[in-house]
């Protein structure tokens, strides 16, 4: 299809609050669920599953109050009747019908064995249940969609009876049909040829797709429905679910809207500003969930657009298209030039430009730099992983980083022993003199580890520079042992972040893990004061 | 096919140690590689490919040693020659020659705009490259494969330049010509239409894929291009990898060996029982390089085959089926209900017959450890890697294990300040005290950092119990951080020797790393009294 032509509409449905709520650990709160939303609709998600009324105080409570997110659906799942009482005496279903919500998604079985072994009903029953469901809640006056439970498991297993189900919720005014792969077993060739022959019968306009990634194939099979005729996606924020997660929103988005293939078939209702918000809205999952970022991850990731090799940093440099499938910025991530052992001297000049040091390619400065940094990463430096702590090395390189403040010594200690209750107990404290324009200030911690007692110690008293510091914190210690044994070399990664929302990393190596922490506590906290903008002692 | 039929081979090509590499933070060692090396020929992989001897010193080193791995061909990587000089003149490409590997494959470009802007030589000078480079390699008697950089790209923009490409190194006598998607932005649909084209020309027994992540379809585009026609596959363990990784050839395995629809037509080199250690395998990757496994992964993540939705548990529970697309076992994972679990039994009764403690189902010890493990378990232990704590921790719930000495105390401390000489020095020292048969022992240690000074300080006199620990060492020490934050939970793992050349490894976790340390040590100690047949106090 040419670009002038009109494209279909393809619809997203979010379920990160539903089913991406089964992932071992993850338990939103109604605030919790309300600021997703919020961030799903101004994306322009179509639908936004918030969970099932009635199964939980916290999903109850969340569909008690209306919540306005625009054009976006907000909807409800539930289950279709049980079998044996009517749709209209089935409380758990009218729980679900008093929800505050735009629409309906009611999970029903699709795979005959199924519905004969778990839910101990006959076909007919279940047939029954699905139609007079969709009806009551048609009536209802709301949009009505049916996930088909084990879709393709039952349409192998018994494709007329599975094709029965999904055509009963069609014919009784579903809007949406969603064939579920639940045990996520299921390869992307099946998917093409399954929905293939559905969309025969059922038009492919009223066709959802709902992947889980239990073979690594969620996205591609999200993406082959789509071209066998589905237009409904459903899936998560960052893959969110149960098992292996479901099929990720997060990677799905910005190739639907930036691959031509799909791009120029197909319109989502992501507008150019929502993708470049892709990013941020990943990352704020992970904050929310207090998880670490997957940095490899597809579009979004930290490392999604890094580079370590010399050779392919070089031609980049010359044409970004050599080594980028997309512009890094269409998706609000950016590219990164690692800077390490391998990389060579276009990686450290273009990572100097980012951080703001445009220095020309003959400066002797360069030359120096580099080789500071080759014989520190042989030392066991990492800088591709620490850029605070690369910007700092550059800047000091020119003597551009002010002397803010000189520690003058520490002390730390760990002690176990019995306390007045007899029990054996770790008590750790540590105490920090540093020097602040010519004043010695001394400040003492306890803290649950010698490291955080440390970090607390460092930062309780700076003097005048409080204030520059006062909203720093850590957000990530990582510590890696770079040989074997105790007396092995220690590498230590910190994270810190501040009100702003940035995120720098540094980084300190001894072979003395609080020494090696300490380094990166102070490159942190240096680091702050100069994005500050402290002024020089 | 039926299962009768005579199967086609499809041949796996490990990149971990060279493409794999090139992720951000991943530096093997030659003993890394070595160790890798040996696990993927046990397992079953066709091809290893070692690294680029001569790019850097690690490569050459690897490739400087001859590698019995079997029938698995180790792989040497390289570059075709460059232009404007002979094979034979071109010092890159006879360092790579003269590695002592069975195989050689050679990045060769293949998209016209790289050839002409990248390489900066003409088409023909491109195929000519190709052409004496294979042509060398074979006459040095080592099987030959031709990395096609960028060959779906190229393939879009030049199609017939991209063939001329890869018939220029198959007609040279290339037994492989790999179709690589450097960029990673081919979708699954492009990967089968371009494979299908290729295929028409060159035999798809001689044609390989080789995919990256970067739409999260690295796994479906490698299964596209096996149903298009290729008979090899690229890939790495995890799907380690620059920017988004590799093709996961750990999610990629168990589909290409359980799934009907590839079980049934194709073979590969990895047995029932190659495929039972893939979750292990994928773990002691994680621990080579200290990452935290992901939980989530395909078959072998901790999550994988985990259920937390009640009605989900239950059914799973009358038939796993339900809610499983493959059995756990036959990968090497296990089911984890996360309510009620049943599942862990026999998993345990396994582990506790390898450690020499046959127990039978229905003993009530069985149950109370399991009980045990799984709530240390949620604390952060995971006994996987620190079987001697494991082993320590099942004798301990059976009374067989004495208590040969308690810790009445311990400290430890680590202080920075300016020695004699005026230079910032910092001193580690550690006391610890032993009740030993009824005798208080105090022992006091300086040490690199706070975790020696302790293990010396603990060791340095044990009384009677002395001789038996004499000949203990600790080999390599690992910390992990498992959430964000200085003040986060700390998993320390010890490994541990003596001259009979054993080495166990214990675990120890809290919030404090010190803690953390002292128990991995502690265990260590006790294993190693019990294993020397110390006798009880």
């Amino acid at each position: 299809m040419g670009s002038g032509a009109v494209k279909e509409r393809l619809y997203l449905f979010d379920t990160t609050l539903r089913d991406g709520q089964q992932t071992a650990g993850v338990d939103f709160s109604v605030e919790e669920k309300t600021k997703l939303a919020t961030l799903l609709a101004a994306m322009g998600v179509d639908y936004v599953e918030g969970g099932f009324p009635g199964a939980n105080p916290t999903d109850t409570a969340f569909f008690a109050e209306a919540h306005d997110l625009g054009s976006t659906k907000l909807t409800a799942f539930g289950m279709t009747k049980r079998a044996g009482r009517s749709a209209s005496n089935d409380p758990v279903l009218q729980g679900v019908l008093s929800a505050k919500a735009d629409a309906f998604c009611f999970v029903a079985k699709s795979w005959d064995y199924h519905v004969e072994f778990a839910l101990g009903v006959t076909l007919d029953e279940n047939l029954a249940s699905i139609r007079e469901t969709v009806t009551l809640a048609v009536q209802n006056g709301r949009e009505v969609m049916i996930d088909c439970e084990h879709f393709f498991d039952g349409y192998k297993a018994n494709p007329e009876y599975a094709l029965d189900c999904a055509r009963a919720a069609h014919e009784a005014g579903a809007r949406w049909v969603v064939l579920c792969d639940t045990n996520g077993g299921t390869l992307p060739n099946e998917v093409s040829r399954i929905v293939g022959e559905v969309a025969a019968r059922i038009p492919g306009s009223h066709l959802g797709i709902h992947a889980h990634d239990d073979t690594g194939c969620a996205v591609a099979n999200s993406l082959a429905a789509v071209q066998a005729g589905v237009r409904q996606i459903q899936g998560t924020l960052n893959g969110l679910g149960e098992r292996c997660g479901n099929a990720n929103l997060i990677s799905l988005i910005p190739t639907l809207k930036l691959k031509p293939h799909f791009a120029e078939t197909f319109e989502i209702g992501i507008s150019e500003e929502g993708l470049r918000g892709i990013t941020a809205l990943s990352r704020q999952l992970d904050e929310m969930l207090n998880r670490n970022a997957d940095r490899h991850a597809p579009y979004v990731g930290t490392n999604a657009f890094a580079t370590k090799a010399g050779i392919h940093a070089s031609a980049i440099l010359k044409d970004p298209r050599t080594y980028e499938h997309v512009a890094p910025a269409t998706v609000g991530n950016r590219r990164r030039l690692l800077v390490s052992d391998q990389g060579g001297k276009s990686n450290l000049l273009a990572e100097l430009e980012r951080v703001g040091i445009p220095l020309g390619k003959d400066d002797p400065a360069v030359s120096r730099l580099l080789d500071t940094v080759k014989e520190r990463e042989t030392a066991g430096y990492a800088y591709e992983g620490a850029q605070a702590s690369f910007e700092l090395l550059a800047r000091r390189t020119l003597g551009d980083v002010p002397s803010f403040f000189e520690v003058e010594s520490f002390r730390t200690s760990v002690e176990l022993r019995h306390n007045a209750q007899g029990e054996l107990a770790t008590v750790c404290e540590a105490v920090v003199k540093v020097s602040v324009r010519g004043e010695s200030l001394m400040s003492v911690a306890e803290g649950i580890g010698p490291v955080n007692a440390l970090d607390l110690a460092l930062r309780k008293d700076l003097g005048g520079y409080q204030p520059f510091i006062r909203d720093l914190r850590l957000v990530d210690y990582k510590v890696r042992i770079l040989d074997g044994g105790t007396e092995a070399v220690t590498r230590v990664l910190i994270e810190s972040s501040d009100e702003s929302g940035e995120t720098w990393t540094t980084i300190g190596v001894s072979p003395n893990i609080i020494d090696a922490s300490f380094q990166a506590l102070i490159d942190s906290v240096t680091y702050k004061l100069l994005k500050s903008g402290a002024p020089a002692p």
